[in-house]
């Protein structure tokens, strides 16, 4: 059995935070103790946050192109100009809806910049620059402190292609492999399978968002029970950059 | 706190086979029983065997076109056709991948027809047709049985553009709303948050994925705990219908 819990009580995190101490507290307020392969994930806000990845609107002049674009879809053109800051390529400029690649490859609205819930009025909300890393250091700073082993996944919401509605997806990870593979392992009819290959992160980016709320500050979640694939052993690990589909190999960009 | 329980020791599903009388069955052997509000997520195989949606291959006669892309990527030619004939419009036909979009408007590798885990050599499982339909089957049938109200996701495995790996997703629901919206609601600061939707039933579908087991044969998940939304009253169920992105709306196809 798999056991998903939030945690309620988080604090507003600040610029500088530490959030595995953030997220020992909120823990133990809930009177749970961290245990060896349990899974975490963690909203990309809040990591954005405590690497003070912000930018103030006020502080930002914007391009002819950002001018231009936000004219004629009513949008604020400072906004504008931090999501194209922010932009390898733009994948679709249509209707309104500004679809971009981030430096780190992922595919989404407005290349991740947010709004809602910022902390403060006139501020945008960034991805975290190295998500990986970032999961990598909460992951060793919950070893150090509570002597856990655990993974860590940083998640984020993200629109798809073909299907309305959003999910959270994994931007970050440490201490999993994003990937649980089947290639050519025998179904249970002694045929071998096709290769499959399970992006068990965004699983468990999707299973954590049923116990946050948008609305109320649940940032992190529990996963207890499940026996996650670990990276190879004596290899780097990749975090989720596995799951970025290259160019050349994507057939819908 | 949510919890995700895999249904182990389900029989080999035959067409014409009660679905609900097996569920209810594994999950008395495991000494659970059923509750008003919990979800029970159904592998879409399984419905398509109940469902007799099944080809032989040996029954195929390809067509010209078929024969054509399976010579030029070494594919058995009745196995395209089965999937020819599962499509409403190829989306990508490109690098001997051949993604569809079928008669629902899903758009998936191969129109979802599988060759693994069919019960017999030389057979393929198609989607069931009406998936929505088939999900409140199953859900009415256990309301009559157990005299329980819950809700029914039907899920598949399906790649996505952009990301590598597969997930599983919602292809048909009954007796919960496909998407959780927080349309012009307030965020905790008290701004206004941007449309958002979430697609908490593939969320659930993902979530599932990580108690079944490709290779074991755990085609059922039941997940306890989730306060999931109701289709609105007094109004159809419209099931996982309203995942599926228009043409016109759909920037990517």
């Amino acid at each position: 059995m798999i056991q998903l819990l939030g945690l309620a009580g988080m604090p507003e995190v600040q610029a500088g935070d530490d959030l595995a101490s953030h997220i020992l507290a909120a823990l133990a307020a809930q009177g749970e103790t961290l245990r060896d392969g349990d899974v975490l994930v963690v909203t990309s806000k809040i990591v954005s946050k405590s690497e003070g990845r912000l930018t103030a609107l006020a502080d930002v002049d914007p391009s002819p192109f950002a001018l231009s674009w936000a004219a004629e879809h009513n949008k604020d053109p400072r906004h504008v100009e931090v999501v194209l800051r922010e932009t390898k390529r733009i994948a679709r400029m249509d209707r309104g809806a500004l679809i971009a690649e981030t430096r780190h490859g992922f595919i989404c609205a407005n290349a991740g910049v947010d709004a809602s819930n910022t902390g403060a009025d006139g501020v945008l909300v960034l991805l975290p620059l190295y998500p990986d890393a970032s999961a990598a250091q909460v992951r060793d700073a919950l070893r150090e402190r509570a002597g856990v082993d655990v993974a860590v996944v940083i998640s984020d919401t993200f629109g798809r292609a073909w299907r309305t509605g959003q999910t959270n997806i994994a931007i970050g990870a440490a201490g999993i492999a994003a990937l649980r593979g089947y290639h050519g392992e025998v179904d249970t009819e002694g045929r071998t399978l096709r290769a499959t290959s399970v992006a068990v992160i965004d699983e468990l980016a999707g299973a954590a968002e049923l116990v946050m709320h948008k609305l109320d500050r649940v940032p992190v979640a529990l996963i207890r029970g499940y026996a996650y694939p670990r990276p190879p052993a004596g290899q780097p690990d990749e975090g989720a950059t596995p799951l970025v589909r290259a160019g050349d190999r994507d057939l819908f960009r």
